[in-house]
Protein backbone atom coordinates (compact mmCIF):
# COMPACT_ATOMS: atom_id res chain seq x y z
CA UNK A 1 0.00 0.00 0.00
CA UNK A 2 2.78 2.64 -0.79
CA UNK A 3 0.83 5.24 -2.10
CA UNK A 4 -2.05 4.93 0.12
CA UNK A 5 -1.54 7.73 3.10
CA UNK A 6 -0.81 10.33 0.03
CA UNK A 7 -4.02 9.54 -1.51
CA UNK A 8 -5.97 8.77 1.52
CA UNK A 9 -4.50 12.23 2.58
CA UNK A 10 -6.89 14.19 0.37
CA UNK A 11 -10.33 12.43 1.03
CA UNK A 12 -12.28 14.75 2.07
CA UNK A 13 -13.97 14.35 5.72
CA UNK A 14 -17.53 13.14 4.67
CA UNK A 15 -16.02 10.50 2.92
CA UNK A 16 -13.26 9.83 5.77
CA UNK A 17 -16.83 9.36 7.78
CA UNK A 18 -18.08 6.75 5.60
CA UNK A 19 -15.30 4.55 5.10
CA UNK A 20 -16.00 2.11 8.41
CA UNK A 21 -19.52 1.57 6.81
CA UNK A 22 -17.57 0.59 3.85
CA UNK A 23 -15.24 -1.54 5.65
CA UNK A 24 -17.90 -3.22 7.92
CA UNK A 25 -20.08 -4.08 4.84
CA UNK A 26 -16.72 -5.37 3.29
CA UNK A 27 -16.21 -7.61 6.66
CA UNK A 28 -20.00 -9.01 6.69
CA UNK A 29 -19.59 -9.77 2.83
CA UNK A 30 -16.03 -11.59 3.18
CA UNK A 31 -17.73 -13.44 6.87
CA UNK A 32 -20.20 -14.75 3.81
CA UNK A 33 -17.53 -16.54 1.60
CA UNK A 34 -18.66 -13.40 -0.98
CA UNK A 35 -14.94 -12.49 -2.90
CA UNK A 36 -16.22 -9.68 -5.67
CA UNK A 37 -19.62 -7.48 -5.34
CA UNK A 38 -20.61 -4.82 -7.30
CA UNK A 39 -21.18 -0.78 -6.35
CA UNK A 40 -24.64 -1.42 -5.97
CA UNK A 41 -24.73 -4.03 -3.14
CA UNK A 42 -21.73 -2.77 -1.49
CA UNK A 43 -23.77 0.89 -1.30
CA UNK A 44 -26.76 -1.03 -0.34
CA UNK A 45 -24.71 -2.40 2.02
CA UNK A 46 -23.52 0.64 3.66
CA UNK A 47 -26.66 2.42 3.29
CA UNK A 48 -25.45 5.21 0.61
CA UNK A 49 -25.99 5.38 -2.47
CA UNK A 50 -23.76 4.01 -5.21
CA UNK A 51 -22.50 7.08 -7.15
CA UNK A 52 -21.11 8.43 -3.47
CA UNK A 53 -19.55 4.88 -2.75
CA UNK A 54 -17.58 5.44 -6.37
CA UNK A 55 -16.65 8.78 -5.85
CA UNK A 56 -15.16 7.35 -2.45
CA UNK A 57 -13.65 4.54 -2.97
CA UNK A 58 -11.81 6.40 -6.09
CA UNK A 59 -9.51 8.41 -3.91
CA UNK A 60 -8.81 5.65 -2.51
CA UNK A 61 -7.51 4.58 -5.92
CA UNK A 62 -9.62 1.68 -6.31
CA UNK A 63 -11.90 2.03 -8.64
CA UNK A 64 -13.96 -0.91 -9.41
CA UNK A 65 -14.03 -2.60 -12.63
CA UNK A 66 -16.87 -2.39 -15.07
CA UNK A 67 -18.58 -5.78 -15.32
CA UNK A 68 -16.43 -7.48 -12.59
CA UNK A 69 -16.78 -4.57 -9.96
CA UNK A 70 -14.82 -4.92 -6.65
CA UNK A 71 -12.70 -7.76 -5.22
CA UNK A 72 -13.46 -7.67 -1.52
CA UNK A 73 -10.71 -9.21 0.45
CA UNK A 74 -8.64 -6.17 -1.62
CA UNK A 75 -10.64 -3.39 -0.91
CA UNK A 76 -10.97 -4.16 2.70
CA UNK A 77 -7.51 -4.49 2.96
CA UNK A 78 -7.40 -0.67 1.13
CA UNK A 79 -10.19 0.67 3.35
CA UNK A 80 -8.49 -0.68 5.95
CA UNK A 81 -5.12 0.91 5.05
CA UNK A 82 -6.72 4.15 4.08
CA UNK A 83 -8.31 4.82 8.12
CA UNK A 84 -4.88 4.16 9.12
CA UNK A 85 -5.86 0.86 10.86
CA UNK A 86 -4.46 -2.21 8.91
CA UNK A 87 -2.52 -3.15 12.01
CA UNK A 88 -4.44 -3.23 15.47
CA UNK A 89 -4.54 0.01 17.10
CA UNK A 90 -4.12 0.59 20.88
CA UNK A 91 -6.46 2.75 23.03
CA UNK A 92 -6.51 3.47 26.17
CA UNK A 93 -9.69 4.65 28.32
CA UNK A 94 -9.59 6.98 31.13
CA UNK A 95 -12.48 6.77 34.00
CA UNK A 96 -13.16 3.55 35.71
CA UNK A 97 -16.33 3.86 36.08
CA UNK A 98 -18.98 1.44 35.20
CA UNK A 99 -18.42 3.17 31.35
CA UNK A 100 -15.01 2.42 31.49
CA UNK A 101 -15.85 -0.94 32.47
CA UNK A 102 -18.50 -1.68 29.97
CA UNK A 103 -16.22 -0.64 27.00
CA UNK A 104 -12.99 -2.36 28.64
CA UNK A 105 -15.22 -5.69 28.51
CA UNK A 106 -16.96 -4.14 24.86
CA UNK A 107 -16.47 -7.18 22.63
CA UNK A 108 -16.62 -4.78 19.24
CA UNK A 109 -12.99 -3.30 19.08
CA UNK A 110 -10.81 -6.07 18.11
CA UNK A 111 -12.89 -6.68 14.89
CA UNK A 112 -12.42 -2.96 13.94
CA UNK A 113 -8.84 -3.22 14.36
CA UNK A 114 -8.32 -1.67 17.99
CA UNK A 115 -7.14 -3.50 21.41
CA UNK A 116 -7.89 -1.68 24.66
CA UNK A 117 -4.53 -1.65 26.45
CA UNK A 118 -4.80 1.12 29.18
CA UNK A 119 -7.36 2.13 31.61
CA UNK A 120 -6.91 5.22 33.82
CA UNK A 121 -8.74 7.26 36.45
CA UNK A 122 -8.45 9.99 39.43
CA UNK A 123 -9.93 8.45 42.02
CA UNK A 124 -7.73 6.97 44.14
CA UNK A 125 -9.78 4.18 44.93
CA UNK A 126 -9.40 2.52 41.56
CA UNK A 127 -6.24 3.37 40.91
CA UNK A 128 -4.38 0.25 40.92
CA UNK A 129 -7.37 -2.33 40.59
CA UNK A 130 -7.93 -4.27 38.08
CA UNK A 131 -10.54 -4.53 35.16
CA UNK A 132 -10.88 -7.18 32.59
CA UNK A 133 -7.14 -7.96 33.63
CA UNK A 134 -5.92 -4.42 32.97
CA UNK A 135 -4.51 -2.42 36.16
CA UNK A 136 -6.01 1.45 36.24
CA UNK A 137 -3.21 3.54 36.68
CA UNK A 138 -2.97 7.23 37.86
CA UNK A 139 -3.96 9.75 34.88
CA UNK A 140 -1.53 12.23 36.29
CA UNK A 141 0.48 9.76 34.89
CA UNK A 142 -0.93 9.86 31.79
CA UNK A 143 2.23 10.61 29.63
CA UNK A 144 4.08 7.98 30.83
CA UNK A 145 1.57 5.59 30.61
CA UNK A 146 0.65 6.34 26.82
CA UNK A 147 4.37 6.55 26.07
CA UNK A 148 5.06 3.18 27.53
CA UNK A 149 1.90 1.35 25.93
CA UNK A 150 2.01 3.24 22.71
CA UNK A 151 -1.33 4.67 22.53
CA UNK A 152 -2.27 7.31 20.92
CA UNK A 153 -6.18 7.55 21.02
CA UNK A 154 -8.13 8.12 24.16
CA UNK A 155 -11.72 7.07 24.96
CA UNK A 156 -13.17 9.30 27.74
CA UNK A 157 -15.56 7.65 29.69
CA UNK A 158 -16.03 10.20 32.78
CA UNK A 159 -18.57 11.52 34.03
CA UNK A 160 -19.48 14.84 32.62
CA UNK A 161 -18.58 17.20 35.49
CA UNK A 162 -14.82 15.89 34.94
CA UNK A 163 -14.70 15.20 31.35
CA UNK A 164 -13.09 18.79 31.12
CA UNK A 165 -10.70 18.56 33.58
CA UNK A 166 -9.83 14.96 32.60
CA UNK A 167 -9.54 16.27 28.52
CA UNK A 168 -7.28 19.03 29.61
CA UNK A 169 -5.04 16.41 31.08
CA UNK A 170 -4.29 13.93 28.36
CA UNK A 171 -4.23 16.91 25.69
CA UNK A 172 -1.12 18.31 27.71
CA UNK A 173 0.27 14.63 28.01
CA UNK A 174 -0.03 14.96 23.99
CA UNK A 175 -3.31 12.67 22.92
CA UNK A 176 -4.43 14.14 19.69
CA UNK A 177 -7.26 11.94 19.06
CA UNK A 178 -10.02 12.03 22.04
CA UNK A 179 -13.39 10.05 21.40
CA UNK A 180 -15.82 11.62 24.24
CA UNK A 181 -18.59 9.67 25.79
CA UNK A 182 -19.54 12.72 28.34
CA UNK A 183 -22.10 14.75 28.17
CA UNK A 184 -20.29 18.08 27.48
CA UNK A 185 -18.87 19.55 24.23
CA UNK A 186 -15.46 19.67 24.85
CA UNK A 187 -12.40 22.43 24.18
CA UNK A 188 -9.65 21.64 23.00
CA UNK A 189 -6.46 23.37 21.17
CA UNK A 190 -6.07 23.18 17.20
CA UNK A 191 -4.96 20.18 16.09
CA UNK A 192 -7.08 17.63 18.62
CA UNK A 193 -9.59 16.04 16.91
CA UNK A 194 -13.16 15.27 19.39
CA UNK A 195 -15.24 12.90 18.52
CA UNK A 196 -18.60 12.46 20.74
CA UNK A 197 -20.73 9.74 21.34
CA UNK A 198 -23.95 11.90 21.68
CA UNK A 199 -26.59 9.41 23.03
CA UNK A 200 -29.30 12.78 23.41
CA UNK A 201 -28.99 12.91 19.64
CA UNK A 202 -29.47 9.38 18.39
CA UNK A 203 -32.56 9.11 20.99
CA UNK A 204 -33.89 12.75 19.94
CA UNK A 205 -33.84 10.83 16.06
CA UNK A 206 -35.90 8.13 17.38
CA UNK A 207 -38.16 10.27 18.88
CA UNK A 208 -38.61 11.83 15.56
CA UNK A 209 -39.68 8.81 14.16
CA UNK A 210 -41.81 7.35 17.04
CA UNK A 211 -44.08 10.55 16.92
CA UNK A 212 -44.43 10.23 12.94
CA UNK A 213 -45.82 6.38 13.87
CA UNK A 214 -48.07 7.38 16.73
CA UNK A 215 -49.73 9.84 14.33
CA UNK A 216 -50.00 7.43 11.76
CA UNK B 1 -47.29 24.01 17.73
CA UNK B 2 -50.59 23.21 15.33
CA UNK B 3 -48.98 23.00 12.10
CA UNK B 4 -45.00 21.18 13.50
CA UNK B 5 -46.40 17.32 13.09
CA UNK B 6 -47.14 17.75 9.53
CA UNK B 7 -44.89 19.90 8.22
CA UNK B 8 -42.28 17.89 9.88
CA UNK B 9 -43.37 14.39 8.45
CA UNK B 10 -41.92 16.03 5.37
CA UNK B 11 -38.79 16.67 6.64
CA UNK B 12 -35.83 14.25 4.61
CA UNK B 13 -34.65 12.00 6.23
CA UNK B 14 -30.86 13.95 6.51
CA UNK B 15 -32.61 16.84 8.00
CA UNK B 16 -33.94 15.08 10.90
CA UNK B 17 -30.50 13.80 11.67
CA UNK B 18 -29.02 17.36 11.61
CA UNK B 19 -32.25 18.85 13.84
CA UNK B 20 -30.35 17.61 17.05
CA UNK B 21 -27.22 19.79 16.32
CA UNK B 22 -29.69 22.88 15.99
CA UNK B 23 -31.04 21.64 18.96
CA UNK B 24 -28.01 21.59 21.10
CA UNK B 25 -26.70 25.07 20.07
CA UNK B 26 -29.69 26.66 20.40
CA UNK B 27 -30.04 25.41 23.75
CA UNK B 28 -25.93 26.49 24.42
CA UNK B 29 -27.14 30.08 23.00
CA UNK B 30 -29.82 30.11 25.82
CA UNK B 31 -27.61 29.61 28.54
CA UNK B 32 -25.44 32.59 27.21
CA UNK B 33 -28.41 34.64 27.45
CA UNK B 34 -28.59 35.00 24.04
CA UNK B 35 -31.63 36.18 22.83
CA UNK B 36 -31.53 36.19 18.65
CA UNK B 37 -28.98 34.71 16.38
CA UNK B 38 -28.41 34.62 12.91
CA UNK B 39 -28.49 31.45 10.15
CA UNK B 40 -24.30 31.82 10.45
CA UNK B 41 -23.84 31.64 13.46
CA UNK B 42 -26.17 28.95 15.09
CA UNK B 43 -24.69 26.67 11.45
CA UNK B 44 -21.16 27.35 12.74
CA UNK B 45 -22.21 26.37 16.52
CA UNK B 46 -23.87 23.30 14.59
CA UNK B 47 -21.00 22.52 12.22
CA UNK B 48 -22.94 22.57 8.84
CA UNK B 49 -22.85 25.31 6.01
CA UNK B 50 -25.43 28.06 6.24
CA UNK B 51 -27.62 27.04 3.45
CA UNK B 52 -28.16 23.60 4.40
CA UNK B 53 -29.31 25.25 8.05
CA UNK B 54 -31.75 27.84 6.17
CA UNK B 55 -33.10 24.47 4.05
CA UNK B 56 -33.67 22.14 7.03
CA UNK B 57 -35.16 25.01 9.15
CA UNK B 58 -37.52 26.06 6.31
CA UNK B 59 -39.18 22.53 6.92
CA UNK B 60 -40.83 23.56 10.28
CA UNK B 61 -41.80 26.77 9.35
CA UNK B 62 -38.86 29.05 10.89
CA UNK B 63 -37.88 31.29 8.05
CA UNK B 64 -35.41 33.72 9.96
CA UNK B 65 -35.87 37.13 9.30
CA UNK B 66 -33.58 39.12 6.97
CA UNK B 67 -31.63 41.53 9.25
CA UNK B 68 -33.16 40.22 12.09
CA UNK B 69 -32.47 36.48 12.22
CA UNK B 70 -33.62 33.51 14.45
CA UNK B 71 -35.39 33.96 18.29
CA UNK B 72 -33.29 31.54 20.22
CA UNK B 73 -36.31 30.92 22.77
CA UNK B 74 -39.11 30.34 20.02
CA UNK B 75 -36.42 28.41 17.28
CA UNK B 76 -35.65 26.06 20.14
CA UNK B 77 -39.08 25.72 21.03
CA UNK B 78 -39.85 24.85 17.26
CA UNK B 79 -36.96 22.22 16.70
CA UNK B 80 -38.15 20.40 20.28
CA UNK B 81 -41.67 20.08 18.91
CA UNK B 82 -40.45 18.59 15.20
CA UNK B 83 -38.30 16.21 16.75
CA UNK B 84 -41.27 15.14 19.69
CA UNK B 85 -39.00 15.80 22.66
CA UNK B 86 -41.42 19.47 23.57
CA UNK B 87 -42.51 17.02 26.41
CA UNK B 88 -39.88 15.11 28.42
CA UNK B 89 -39.99 10.91 26.43
CA UNK B 90 -39.65 8.03 29.12
CA UNK B 91 -36.80 5.51 27.91
CA UNK B 92 -36.64 2.13 28.94
CA UNK B 93 -33.05 0.42 29.53
CA UNK B 94 -32.25 -3.43 28.64
CA UNK B 95 -29.37 -4.90 29.86
CA UNK B 96 -28.45 -3.72 33.66
CA UNK B 97 -24.66 -4.55 33.49
CA UNK B 98 -21.85 -2.07 33.66
CA UNK B 99 -23.14 -0.07 30.01
CA UNK B 100 -26.87 -0.30 31.83
CA UNK B 101 -25.62 0.98 35.05
CA UNK B 102 -23.51 3.99 33.56
CA UNK B 103 -26.65 4.59 30.95
CA UNK B 104 -28.67 5.11 34.22
CA UNK B 105 -26.62 7.30 35.91
CA UNK B 106 -26.11 9.04 32.55
CA UNK B 107 -26.81 12.82 33.37
CA UNK B 108 -27.32 13.90 29.48
CA UNK B 109 -30.55 12.43 28.70
CA UNK B 110 -33.07 14.99 30.95
CA UNK B 111 -31.52 17.90 29.32
CA UNK B 112 -32.04 16.10 25.68
CA UNK B 113 -35.93 15.25 26.60
CA UNK B 114 -35.29 12.10 28.05
CA UNK B 115 -36.29 10.19 31.59
CA UNK B 116 -34.89 6.56 32.12
CA UNK B 117 -37.80 5.12 33.98
CA UNK B 118 -37.81 1.31 33.32
CA UNK B 119 -34.75 -0.84 33.42
CA UNK B 120 -35.14 -4.69 32.10
CA UNK B 121 -32.50 -7.34 32.34
CA UNK B 122 -32.80 -11.56 31.64
CA UNK B 123 -30.80 -12.11 34.32
CA UNK B 124 -32.78 -13.61 37.16
CA UNK B 125 -29.89 -12.61 39.65
CA UNK B 126 -30.47 -9.19 38.65
CA UNK B 127 -34.08 -8.95 38.18
CA UNK B 128 -35.62 -7.43 41.75
CA UNK B 129 -32.49 -5.66 42.45
CA UNK B 130 -32.38 -1.46 42.31
CA UNK B 131 -29.90 0.36 40.21
CA UNK B 132 -30.07 4.62 40.64
CA UNK B 133 -33.42 3.72 42.49
CA UNK B 134 -34.98 2.26 39.45
CA UNK B 135 -36.27 -1.77 40.04
CA UNK B 136 -34.86 -4.11 37.60
CA UNK B 137 -37.64 -5.57 35.41
CA UNK B 138 -38.34 -9.43 34.08
CA UNK B 139 -37.67 -8.77 30.27
CA UNK B 140 -40.02 -11.65 29.75
CA UNK B 141 -42.75 -9.47 30.92
CA UNK B 142 -41.44 -6.41 28.58
CA UNK B 143 -44.91 -5.88 26.98
CA UNK B 144 -46.75 -4.91 30.23
CA UNK B 145 -43.33 -3.25 31.92
CA UNK B 146 -43.34 -0.90 28.96
CA UNK B 147 -46.74 0.01 29.00
CA UNK B 148 -47.24 0.41 32.70
CA UNK B 149 -44.16 2.92 32.67
CA UNK B 150 -45.34 4.79 28.87
CA UNK B 151 -42.15 3.98 27.19
CA UNK B 152 -41.87 3.25 23.48
CA UNK B 153 -38.43 4.09 23.10
CA UNK B 154 -36.17 1.14 24.07
CA UNK B 155 -32.01 1.13 24.58
CA UNK B 156 -30.43 -2.19 24.33
CA UNK B 157 -27.38 -2.54 26.39
CA UNK B 158 -26.96 -6.31 26.31
CA UNK B 159 -23.45 -8.01 25.48
CA UNK B 160 -23.45 -8.73 21.44
CA UNK B 161 -24.23 -12.21 22.26
CA UNK B 162 -27.80 -11.88 23.63
CA UNK B 163 -28.50 -8.59 21.60
CA UNK B 164 -30.67 -10.40 18.90
CA UNK B 165 -32.49 -12.45 21.40
CA UNK B 166 -33.15 -9.17 23.45
CA UNK B 167 -34.49 -7.40 20.55
CA UNK B 168 -36.49 -10.13 19.03
CA UNK B 169 -38.20 -9.98 22.56
CA UNK B 170 -39.05 -5.82 22.59
CA UNK B 171 -40.09 -5.92 19.36
CA UNK B 172 -42.31 -8.95 20.29
CA UNK B 173 -43.42 -6.54 22.71
CA UNK B 174 -44.62 -3.63 20.76
CA UNK B 175 -41.15 -1.60 20.65
CA UNK B 176 -40.85 0.26 17.59
CA UNK B 177 -37.44 2.47 18.24
CA UNK B 178 -34.63 1.12 19.19
CA UNK B 179 -30.68 2.33 19.92
CA UNK B 180 -28.81 -0.63 20.23
CA UNK B 181 -25.30 -0.47 21.84
CA UNK B 182 -24.48 -3.83 21.09
CA UNK B 183 -21.29 -3.90 18.41
CA UNK B 184 -23.68 -5.88 16.18
CA UNK B 185 -26.37 -5.42 13.16
CA UNK B 186 -29.73 -6.22 14.34
CA UNK B 187 -32.26 -7.60 12.23
CA UNK B 188 -35.76 -6.71 13.06
CA UNK B 189 -39.16 -6.18 10.76
CA UNK B 190 -39.99 -3.24 8.44
CA UNK B 191 -41.38 -0.65 10.59
CA UNK B 192 -39.03 -0.84 13.58
CA UNK B 193 -36.14 2.06 13.25
CA UNK B 194 -32.74 1.30 14.86
CA UNK B 195 -29.93 3.10 15.66
CA UNK B 196 -26.91 1.99 16.71
CA UNK B 197 -24.01 3.52 18.51
CA UNK B 198 -20.88 2.43 16.64
CA UNK B 199 -17.60 2.33 19.09
CA UNK B 200 -15.40 0.58 16.46
CA UNK B 201 -16.30 3.23 13.49
CA UNK B 202 -15.93 6.35 15.44
CA UNK B 203 -12.19 5.03 16.69
CA UNK B 204 -11.49 4.45 12.84
CA UNK B 205 -12.87 7.78 12.18
CA UNK B 206 -9.65 8.73 14.63
CA UNK B 207 -7.45 6.80 13.29
CA UNK B 208 -7.66 8.22 10.17
CA UNK B 209 -6.47 11.82 11.47
CA UNK B 210 -3.90 10.25 14.05
CA UNK B 211 -2.65 8.90 10.94
CA UNK B 212 -2.50 11.88 8.87
CA UNK B 213 -1.05 13.88 11.82
CA UNK B 214 1.89 10.99 12.40
CA UNK B 215 3.13 11.61 8.69
CA UNK B 216 3.21 15.22 9.23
Amino acid sequence: MPDTPERARQLPAASVERLPSYLRALADLAARGVEGTSSAELAELSGVGPAQLRRDLSYLGSNGRRGVGYDVAYLYGRVRAALGVAEERRIAIVGAGHLGHALANYSGFASRGFVVSLLMDIDPQLIGTQISGIEVGDVACARELLASHGVSIVVLATPGSHAQEVCDVVVAAGVREILNFAPCTLQVPDGVKVRSVDVGSELQILAFHSQGRAEE
